[in-house]
């Protein structure tokens, strides 16, 4: 069997490495002045426009375990990440800069595969790469990406604008990338003391999906502009829908209901809980990673999101002094917490 | 002795904390619309002006060893490395992001003190905290930064512009941080088995404050504004003056000549230097950490720029086919390398 080549970062010396790996991300922005290769990326946003930034840091051992995360996803997921929280503010990403940690046990041709992760997703969603470093790591992988995007003032959508009865719409459904994460978990488990290990994933690839390569809901917010509807407040769900709906009713100073039979569930989800003896709606909960958008819109534009088709509506606001509940098919309330939930009735 | 009170991050939660910390951080920066709390920062640049962005991470044992270094002086520093790479386009830092990897055995009291010294930095240099996560790191400590700025376009400074004979310009001195880290690693290393270590600083506090707390340079870019000075390339010295200085003629694809008399050298460094037999050039060219800033301008702006009184001028720009070489007192020339250099005549 042909032996993978192996390149060592010093072989190449961290300009070299910098060269090699961002050469790889070709799509470029017309909003770009400076990209690659200077002191700092130089953005010239659409006139009138306002600049977004976020950043977001993931590391080894924590937020991915390089077992069983193919570098390549990995790399599409960061980018996914960082702009997921421009696409939840309704704007759309233009560009990322991306910060290495690396250990020197790590192959040159390890951080390709990485990097044509971060290409593949930065020419698919159409976001250039302006600017990152490389830097020993005396441990893990370390991965930092800033995300860029521009805007106009008046179409940016805050945590803080939700009004009273206006409707809690979701996209895609929830807990499959928990899901995905308790399998792969499981199969390392399992298969730990195995020579040749062959995991079982036959029938769950939808959440190995979802967990390992994310897409951020970019569709959605070009949609929303198209149809000329602004919502009140949005969030990204990446810490799980009681963590996030939760930051956003604090933001907006409301309290909500959402009704457990409305919550999205893909059958994947529901079938790989149910063999693994997991509450699903506690995957949808409190799982995280999720990636995609929540919002509110007012209660008289109903008709007109719902005919959208992207979206289920799983509640609606409600006072703050109501409080944060969850309400079961038999009328019970369940009070949300930002992990795990406790019945209150 | 009154026990110093250890507060553990478990008790304040991740959002506490985030609160915490972030609320030290008071000055607002006047094109900030929406700072920390939401998805992503929103920032609305002065009419027709361009936007800057750069990332830098720092790690624990790596790039700081907390054995030594205050973690107020650390967040002061992070702070001063993240905007100096706006600087170097001849830009101002308006805004940064600073996103955490924290060990828990870190108490609370101890991201206070960070925060302190990166609070103290956003005052002093007029830049508003917008954003942040902390996260744990199953390692060290671990900080991003991500800066901002903005600037008219016709005023950004690339590192590529430098053109046939122009002046090589250097701000304040050069070493002296490499040699403030030597004296911190020598009473270390000497002071190791020691109970009650008392480290012999006098008479070298000007090199432990350039390594620990370096003040970046925005005084030379307000000042070259108000001067109509335009240089014709810049960059910010932090990888030592060879390493950087070679970076900029590669961007500009020219050659350099440096003239060894002529780099600047504070009294402390050439003693420590002389006292711990190290070449207090070769601390300059290959140290690194100074931040200062290097830069060109044209050979007819020459008594202009030393009218300033802020500058060196230790060089000029050559053909690219000449390379890049030290000229010694005595007329030899010394190949300039990224880390050492060689005797080539």
């Amino acid at each position: 069997m042909a032996q993978k080549k192996r390149t060592e970062i010093a072989e190449l010396g961290q300009f070299g490495l910098i060269d090699r790996l961002t050469g790889k991300c070709s799509y470029r922005d017309t909003t770009t002045f400076v990209g690659v290769g200077d002191d700092a990326a130089v953005i010239e946003p659409p006139q009138g426009e306002t600049m977004l930034c976020t950043t977001d840091t993931f590391f080894e051992g924590v937020d991915f375990d390089l077992t069983y995360f193919p570098l390549k996803h990995l790399g599409y997921k960061v980018v996914t990440a960082g702009i997921s929280d421009i696409l939840a503010m309704n704007a759309l990403p233009s560009q990322i800069t991306v910060s290495l940690g690396i250990s020197s046990k790590l192959p040159v041709e390890a951080l390709d595969d990485l990097y044509e992760g971060i290409a593949f997703a930065c020419s698919e969603q159409e976001v250039e790469l302006i600017g990152g470093d490389t830097r020993a790591s005396m441990t893990g992988l370390v991965i930092s990406v800033t995300a860029l995007g521009h805007a106009k003032k008046d179409a940016i959508v805050r945590r803080s604008g939700a009004g009273q009865n206006d409707l809690i719409c979701i996209t895609g459904n929830l807990g499959a990338a928990y899901m995905g994460l308790q399998l792969l978990e499981r199969e390392r488990r399992v298969l730990s003391e195995v020579e040749n290990p062959q995991p079982k994933f036959e029938g769950y690839e939808y959440l190995l999906e979802k967990y390992l390569k994310p897409r951020p809901r970019t569709d959605i917010v070009v949609t929303l502009g198209e149809e000329n509807i602004r919502p009140t407040s949005m969030i990204d769900l990446t810490d799980g829908l009681a963590s996030d709906l939760m930051q956003l009713c604090k933001s907006s100073s409301c309290g909500v209901r959402i009704y457990l039979e409305r919550i999205p569930l893909a059958r994947q989800t529901t079938e790989l809980a149910e063999e693994m003896h997991i509450d699903p709606v506690v995957a949808a909960l409190n799982g995280g990673e999720d990636y995609e958008l929540l919002f509110t819109v007012p209660l008289a534009m109903q008709e007109q999101i719902m005919r959208l088709g992207l979206v289920d509506v799983i509640g609606h606001i409600v006072p703050e002094s109501k409080g944060c509940y969850l309400v079961t098919p038999d009328g019970g309330e369940i009070r949300l917490k930002a992990q795990g939930f406790e019945t209150s009735l």
